[in-house]
């Protein structure tokens, strides 16, 4: 069993999710490879990281709170190659839409060495199995006790 | 260290949790050997795998949705035994009932390799710390955006 | 690599996390050394075990349930020293109070390993994203099914 490159995966996999949730794109890129593909939900399709991470960038802007928990992983390496499943169990929270989802999906990925011997997603895909959603004008004494992105958000007469 | 037989251990509980939450009941009993034993709860207790799979396959319907979140193992191996303990923060949402549940639980379990080098539970059981039931009458607006059992419902008029 | 030490670590942050949410506060203490040192929030630090333990057994008393589910690890190991990063997604809920709060954070840790080999915490702070805040009394329906707390609060007229 290759355990060197089993760990490697496993962090490159909790980077990219680390810093998907605190919006370190520069980062967040570092982990795919630039020809990498990418599913997102149903629908959407991306053929490289470029255009997948300008997506992500616009979707989860600093008005949008995510944890994307990655966790259970299944790996399997075959040589330079490996593959990998993950639960996702995530959380999204839009404070100006007043709206917070929650659910459950799967990844499955794929992976590759490069000639430098670092691991990186060159595919990545998820299935999900449910998502709920709230509306928190249900839950008035809904607030944000703390939210990093607030201090960064422009004052509203900018 | 046998490091081969806790990356075994991790993958094999990842993969039940897995198959648990979306539902592959014959590939979820490959992950216990036959004479494994559970139990469930407080009270709940059952002396093979085919009667615990039964009830589980009959609690999980696909009305039920499940989240058993798996994480945080401490796994100590002893030769061809091994134990090991893990959390479970789970979720579970009942549409039909308008019910969903939170919560914490501590697995205590048991595994063994058999004579094809393959790890397999051999017992199952868990501790809970708290859980929380609300009524989705209180949150109106609460909606599954997705459901993957709800396709596989038969028409009411069936 | 150094797998023995990345497992240990792992399994050493596992029951911190799983000793914290149980409160057994002896055992919890045993994850760190005497002169660990920790920053807790954005204002609250602590230069010795003693005191940073005392400060959790009060502020986690029975009368708080917690869910401090730590997980993503990315551990770098130099010798008998290591750091760590870990998601840290958390649920706190202050029945008394109908409180319930959750919330992502990172982890920052510095680990040794001591004369006998043990790998223990010698640094822990954790940097909140968000954390967000919900009084209960707008879900009039929610209830602790099980508390395992309950059983051992003393009685109102003792």
């Amino acid at each position: 069993m290759d355990h060197d490159a089993i760990r490697e995966i496993h962090q490159l996999k909790h980077r990219y999710a680390r810093t998907l949730d605190t919006k370190k794109w520069g980062e967040f890129a570092q982990t795919m490879v630039p020809e990498a593909t990418a599913i997102y939900g149903e629908y959407l399709r991306f053929d490289s990281r470029d255009s997948f991470v300008s997506f992500l960038e616009n979707t989860f802007s600093i008005h949008v709170i995510t944890q994307h928990h990655c966790s259970q992983p299944e790996i399997d390496v075959d040589g330079d190659r490996a593959t990998g499943i993950w639960l996702l169990a995530d959380t999204t929270i839009i404070p100006d839409d007043g709206l917070m989802l929650r659910g459950s999906a799967y990844y499955h990925d794929r992976y590759v060495r490069d000639d430098h011997g670092r691991w990186r997603i060159s595919y990545t895909s998820f299935e999900r199995t449910w998502e709920s959603a709230v509306d928190l004008k249900d839950i008035p004494s809904f607030r944000l006790a703390f939210n990093r992105w607030d201090q960064l958000e422009p004052p509203a007469s900018a």
